[in-house]
This record gives structure tokens, C-alpha cells and sequence, in this order.
């Protein structure tokens, strides 16, 4: 059965996260019944990281098997095709040898938060950003981040129903930027790691956002990683600023040209 | 009876333009039912541009009389109060002087429209950008628009339910860039006059399209404007990619620092 990769974009809002379950409308429910349409069986797609619920993909991977040996292009056109109007898109389709695995293959997640920091409610960016009513002390947050970079044992900053055999991880970067957005200032927060927790990102933001409100000093932030405690913890800040940016494998399956 | 210019975001989706009508949800009428619930009577404003049925709002102006002297700040939290869960924001309101109005008295409307290339459906901008299959010329498109800028009679690329006394409009500028949008190459088109015809934006930038995609040679649009006839301009584009950005005045309301 030959083996794809697809590159995947989704607007969380409409989902109750990546996962297919039952009775809920899930991402992957959504691109294995359009896999249904073209091939009538049922299928199973594995994916990179299973974004909960309001979560957005910008580069989320998964991998597909078909009985068909499909032209990777025409493959893409007709999954986008079958998935309309769900808000789901297969942005590139390519062939992936037959032991390569979207999830397990994963040496690297990349997430972006993006955080609308003005009074007015959010209109055009309603679900696509955390709005806070206050400015943020960029360098406070930054000054907190930096110690949760590195191998740490990250049992406060991840959900109590974590399913993660070891609550050890390593952070390669949180890098934090305030950037001018289409509607207003942002901050910006960008997460890379091998692999994450279940919350972790959205734990560490809502409790960076309180360091950068001035509710928390940067030093407090050690001290909740310290106490490897969930309850020591800040706020979990909502899901919906948050986007699967990007996976990176040994052997980029979407490195080569796109087919056209 | 204190006048207040109001600075207006809104997604223009869900609504049937800008201007109220009996049984169709309106962005004036959802900020006049606001309006009705500070100072209950019927409220009447007046805005700068009466966008279309899906265009969308970042810096729309109007202006309201209120029989009471409100503190700006606060009116301006107690219409977007009252305004939720419709997505419509008031970024600021200010003191204006009694003769000042919000559409006569501007001298400048700006427009910018969005056009996504790709071949994915969007799913995070969708209703928020025109897509395209294909890739556009920008020096193509670029010659044809020079064709528009300048005073014109713009009969070619007005809705034949304008109802402006005059076709002839002077477009201050046309410009289009090429920019790298969050969910893939964009071109932006920047429109700016003291006014617009109806359907002036979106029927310029569906004939530059024509003209990016090689159906029509630049030379084509100034053949389409010299007809004067509005059965030569191109296909007028979808209203999704569209955006009021501002309007300018002699005495910007809105050139001083915010209350807070």
C-alpha cells in the first residue's frame, strides 16, 4: 500500500480537536471520510501532534495508506474536493516511503500563540488570537521563559489526564515578539520542541501572561517549574490563539518541489 | 446634543452590509440597537463608507449624537458591551465639534483588498481573502492600474445601481504588492480617493486580476475605461477579500492620544 504524507491546514474553531471520536466532529474524522470517498473502506490516519479543541493547524502532517497508486497531486486536489466546506485543507500531498511515520518520525513540533493584547473585542480575529485587555511586559516574559528552556521535568505545566509516559521534556526555544497585526498589537509566542505535553503550551502561556501582567515575577516562574506540581501552575490560557505551525522529520517528506 | 465620532472594526460576514434594512442583520443596525440600549429612543448614524453584504471593517468611521454627555472612554466599552456577541468593535470614540460629520466631512477613503494565491482552499481566511488557483503578473497588473489613477469618468466600473450623480472620480492611488499572508502568498491591493462608486474597489481589482492571470493586456483596461461603458469592465470579484481601512479628514477626531 503505497504511503502519503500530507500537509495539513485547519481552523480549529469547528472541531473538538484533532482526534476522531465519536458523535464529534474531529479534523481527522473529517479527511478519513473524504480518504472514504476515494477509496470505500474505513481509514486510519496517523498525525504529528493531536491538537485539542479550538486548536488551529498551519502545518500539521499526517500520513495516509492507499490501495491506489495515486498521482500525489491529484491525490491533494481530490481530498480538498471531498472535504468542502469543512475548513480543512491538504496543502501538499507526497509520496513517503512505506516506514515512514507522521508521528513517530517527528524529531521536532513547532507552535505559535498569538495574543491580541487592545480593549476592544476582537472582530476579524474572533478565534484566531487571545485577546487581554492589558499591555504585557515583553522582557518580564522573556526573563520567565528562559527558564523552562532546556531538559526539565514538566509535571506543572502539563493536564492532570497527560497521558505522556515521562513528564520529562526538552524545550528548544520559546522565543516571544511583539509584532503590529492586522488588528492591533500582538505578542507572539513560538514553541519548538521534540515532542510536548498535553496543555503544555497553553500552561506555559497563561502563566508567561501573568509574569508579563506583573501578577508573577520571572523568578516565580522557576518556582512552579520546581515544585513539579500542577497545582503550582498559572492560569491555562485559552485554546484559540494557538496554531501546529510546523513538523520537522530527518528526512523532510515536503522538502523537494511541489509536483506543480 | 454631544456628537461622537466612533473608530469601527467589524467581519463583515454575517451581515447584509453596512446599511441597515428591515429583517437583514446590518452592522448599523447592530451598533444603533447598542446605541438604544445606553439612551433608549431610536438612534440614526452616520458612517463614512456603506460597505457591501461580506466586506469588511477595520477603520469604518460614523458619528452619533447622544443626549447625554458621556465620557468617550466609556461609551466606547458600553457600545461594545452591548454590541456582543455581534463581531463589531468600537476602537475608539471621541468628542466631536456639532459640525462635523462622519461622510461629509471626509476627503479620503482607503480600501485595501486581499487575493490569496494558491491552489488549497482557505480554511483560517476563508471568507476573509479572494482566492485564486493560479499565480498573478504584479508588473502586469501594475501597468493596467495606472491606466485608473488620476480623474476619470469610472462609468465602465461602476454598478449600474450607483446611484452617485457622477461617474468621474479621481483615484488618489492604486498601489499592489506581493507579501507572504500567514497562510500563503498574497497580492494586496491599496485603493485610495476621495470617494467611490458602487463596486468601484471589486470591479477594478476583478479586471487587474484578469490582466495578472494574461486574459487581458494592460492596454485592455484603459480600451474598458475609455468605453465608458459598463458592459467592458471584467468580472467584478467576490466581496471577501474587501477591507475600509481608514478614512482621512481635514481634522482627524482620531489624531490624539486615547483616553487610556
Amino acid at each position: 500500500m503505497p504511503r502519503y504524507a500530507l500537509l495539513i491546514e485547519y481552523d480549529g474553531r469547528p472541531f473538538s480537536g484533532w482526534q476522531r471520536q465519536a458523535e464529534q466532529p474531529s479534523v481527522q474524522g473529517a479527511i478519513e471520510t473524504a480518504l472514504s470517498r476515494l477509496e470505500p473502506r474505513a481509514h486510519t490516519i496517523a498525525a504529528a501532534g493531536r491538537t485539542d479543541a479550538g486548536v488551529h493547524g498551519r502545518g500539521q502532517v499526517a500520513h495516509c495508506d492507499m490501495d491506489k497508486d495515486w498521482d500525489p497531486f491529484r491525490l491533494s486536489e481530490a481530498l480538498n474536493y471531498h472535504l468542502k466546506p469543512a475548513p480543512v485543507a491538504i496543502l501538499r500531498a507526497v509520496r513517503a516511503p512505506d516506514d515512514w511515520h507522521a508521528r513517530f518520525s517527528a524529531r521536532e513540533r513547532r507552535y505559535l500563540f498569538r495574543l491580541l493584547t487592545r480593549r476592544a473585542p476582537a472582530t476579524l480575529e474572533d478565534g484566531h488570537v487571545w485577546r487581554v485587555n492589558h499591555d504585557l511586559d515583553l522582557q518580564a516574559m522573556r526573563e520567565g521563559a528562559a527558564y523552562l528552556v532546556g531538559q526539565h521535568d514538566f509535571t506543572t505545566f502539563r493536564s492532570v489526564v497527560c497521558q505522556a509516559q515521562s513528564p520529562v521534556k526538552t524545550m528548544n526555544e520559546i522565543d516571544i515578539t511583539r509584532v503590529q497585526g492586522f488588528a492591533g498589537p500582538e505578542i507572539q509566542f513560538r514553541l519548538r520542541a521534540r515532542s510536548f505535553l498535553h496543555n503544555q503550551v497553553r500552561s506555559i502561556v497563561g502563566t508567561l501572561e501573568r509574569v508579563g501582567a506583573g501578577s508573577w515575577t520571572p523568578q516565580d516562574v522557576k518556582t512552579a517549574l520546581d515544585a513539579r506540581d500542577r497545582a503550582a501552575c498559572g492560569p491555562v490560557c485559552p485554546p484559540q490563539g494557538l496554531y501546529l505551525m510546523g513538523v520537522g522529520y530527518p528526512d523532510d517528506p515536503f522538502a523537494g518541489p511541489p509536483a506543480r
